[in-house]
């Protein structure tokens, strides 16, 4: 089974569409564990109990991860362990480089981490991507972003259309049998019809509607597939941080079965 | 002083351009370290003794410390701090990520690390990039691969001239006191001219001259600034594969020198 065959699979099981972002920040923690990176483990198993049955998917990102410590490594991969087996993790890299290198972090994400699918970004072409490809994983590409200045690069006209178009399809070209996807922020709604178009069967991984403010239902009826599927909406901090008190957890589950009744039409 | 200004300052001393990378592969490690990760920082401290006195700076990789295994920070860390203090440390990490997450980035090169710089990709604007301009510090920006599918997106013709030389003025203009520089592959050579005259006064990374081929001398005459600097020219597998006897440490020292010379016309 293709990595996005089974994300289909776990969304229908779950009705679902919904990752949680996980994205420790010792500044952040509940009260209980606040500036503790050495708890970071235990607060996120808690996060993901809460939340597991409600979750598509859960994104670790190795930012938050390598700025703890030297142990970031180690503190991820023990966050990683604590994911139910047949909840897909997708590690937020954002990673690219070329090929020998990216031979070498495709080892990292997959066999060290053991994520089961990693965000890559397509600007140096396939080459670059290439590695992580592989049967029932999946790397998702940049596409189009939702930081206030991704238009600086991403909407240039190229070739007679935006350069984020064009990922859109090249990226689409490259995927035989659901090994990649593409990230469109959930504040560039308007623009996910066209990106839909042009990579009709890749799954999205769409950031932006918890904290960012990304309107969650134009997303869903914009980015859909021809299946109604193929979306997985992420939230990172409005969940994780939904509440400083001891009802972390209350408040993280109802958070994110908010998002998943939102997204789930 | 900036970290622009620390690097010209080293290349004077050194009569040097050359930039040591240092990308440690547990299968090629030479004959008495092959295939033992657990030994990659004593490999890695001779290559440095060996060459330090005639390096402008060293550039470790990320992706082959972060496949070592669970300690690849710790092990990087490790590499780091055999460096002398004089001696730039350029983390190869091509990262590009949000404001806030490029924060946690910026502060894994830099604090957990101990990084001088940091190689980035522009695909999402300057707010990926901004955490990284900390002043004595410099992000080295992905302009032209030298990979083979880099004209895949960067040579697009984007708003009337290629992508790449867009990036190039843009990166320019987000330095002010020398905290961005540029990533050209040796093997673009010819671009290289049309580049410095995008930016300036931009220190341009060039990887690519030993193991993939670039011609050293084109990359020197097309790519110096005004001033005949600004470039710092990498090998990584040919210095630090030179041998796989026990003589690697002189190979090495040897294939720097070669290169040293090659570049300081």
């Amino acid at each position: 089974m293709s990595f996005t065959q089974a994300l289909t699979t776990r969304s229908h099981a779950t009705h679902s569409r919904v990752c949680v972002g996980l994205d420790p920040d010792p500044s952040r923690l509940p009260d209980q564990f606040n500036g503790r990176p050495d708890r970071v483990v235990e607060f996120l198993k808690v996060i993901v109990d809460a939340t597991h049955d409600l979750a598509c998917a859960y994104k670790p990102n190795l930012a938050f991860f390598g700025s703890l410590g030297l142990d970031g490594l180690s503190i991820l991969r023990s966050v990683r362990d604590k994911v139910p087996v047949d909840v897909p993790v997708i590690l937020d890299f954002k990673a690219g480089d070329i090929g020998n290198t990216a031979d070498r972090y495709a080892a990292m994400a997959y066999d060290v981490i053991g994520a089961d699918a990693v965000t890559v970004n397509p600007y140096m072409g396939l080459d670059a991507v290439k590695p992580f490809l592989r049967r029932n994983r999946c790397a998702f590409a940049l596409c189009l972003t939702s930081n206030d200045s991704a238009s600086q690069f991403q909407r240039l006209p190229a070739d007679g259309q935006p350069l984020f178009q064009h990922i859109a399809s090249v990226v689409s070209s490259w995927s035989h049998h659901g090994e990649c996807g593409l990230v469109v922020g959930a504040t560039q709604a308007d623009d996910l019809s066209r990106i839909r178009e042009l990579a009709p069967t890749l799954p999205i991984l769409v950031p932006g509607v918890g904290a960012q403010g990304g309107d969650a239902e134009a997303v869903v009826r914009n980015g859909s597939d021809a299946d109604g599927g193929g979306l997985l909406i992420n939230a990172s901090r409005s969940i994780l941080y939904a509440s400083s008190g001891d009802d972390y957890a209350d408040k993280a589950r109802e958070t994110t079965e908010a998002l998943r009744k939102a997204t789930w039409l």
